[in-house]
């Protein structure tokens, strides 16, 4: 499966229920191209989420892939890497995020599983790694963020986007959008000065 | 509106459509629980997520409060503290939580704003600070787990819960859920020894 590579860290979304899970399952996957991840892979049948995701990529900028399988077991079983799976019956994200940090990341690809409603007991066993951020129930697009934010350090959050058709400009009050050619022709102005 | 006061900070979920918003309105609040507000504040309508969002009080334990409001509008205006929006047009979250953390946290109440689909632009300039959690379109539900998160510098990850029926005991595989009376009870053992 294509990844690009820059922290080589995917998403995967575990089960999908079409209508029901689409905003969830789009939110996971806009998380994981917000805060950092380079894919995100989901069920066959989340077509409508795909769609969504891919057309803010090309709106605001990537590189992230988004990819879609029926072979979802197969692609945590046959994954050259670390598996992830984010689960609130998980060791303390607190405890672990370092280690995974120091021996995993950018060494090789990771894989990060988000569950749906329903997540089969041989997930807990193929996973390298059972998180969870907090022992509560909450929301797995919480989960994802935070775990992605302390995986990073906080590195995620200045990465640039290319190919980008708009850009949010920070402001204390208010909107902000500009064209990305203009903020790329202004960034070039300011560096000739 | 009656406020517990651990760390004295309030979530509010602006908006709410019945029915389609349900799942992302309750995981507002669950985050908010999960992650260290003492309190969530639901539009009038959000009757069904907030009933979820009590039932795990009731499950898991608190403090964490649940109100509901036909007054968003002067909630916010009337907030006798600092009030906090978050969203993708805003401050960089990374240039100002320092900021916030040691002159507002613990100093006054703490409001923040999740918006659901329409924002007016009256929130913003009602807002003592707007900030965004990356300037990318993702998730409220990130954004604020984030926000929390770096607001309490993990802080919130430590915290015991009150009146839980259930305790999550973490694993590195499966699950272990105990009475909670079993480990209260386990605890005071483990002391006397």
């Amino acid at each position: 499966m294509k990844r690009s590579c820059e922290n080589d860290v995917s998403v995967l979304r575990y089960g999908h229920r079409p209508g029901r899970d689409d905003r969830m399952t789009t939110h996971v996957g806009l998380t994981a191209r917000a805060l950092g991840a380079d894919q995100v892979i989901f069920p066959d049948n989340a077509t409508q989420s795909a769609e969504t995701v891919s057309d803010i990529v090309s709106r605001f900028g990537g590189p992230f892939d988004v990819e879609r399988t029926d072979g979802l077991n197969a692609t945590i079983r046959e994954w050259s890497g670390t598996v992830i799976h984010l689960t609130m019956y998980g060791e303390r994200v607190q405890d672990v995020t370092e280690v995974i940090r120091e021996t995993c990341l950018h060494h090789q690809p990771l894989l990060i599983i988000i569950g749906g409603e329903k997540v089969p007991s041989d997930v807990y066993e193929w996973a390298d790694w059972n998180i969870a951020v907090t022992n509560q129930p909450h929301s797995e697009v919480a989960g994802l963020a935070v775990f992605l934010d302390r995986l990073f350090m906080g590195q995620e959050l200045e990465q640039e986007w290319a190919g980008a058709e708009h850009v949010v400009v920070p402001q204390a009050c208010g909107k902000r959008v500009v064209d990305a050619e203009l903020t790329t022709e202004a960034d070039e102005m300011n560096a000739e000065k």
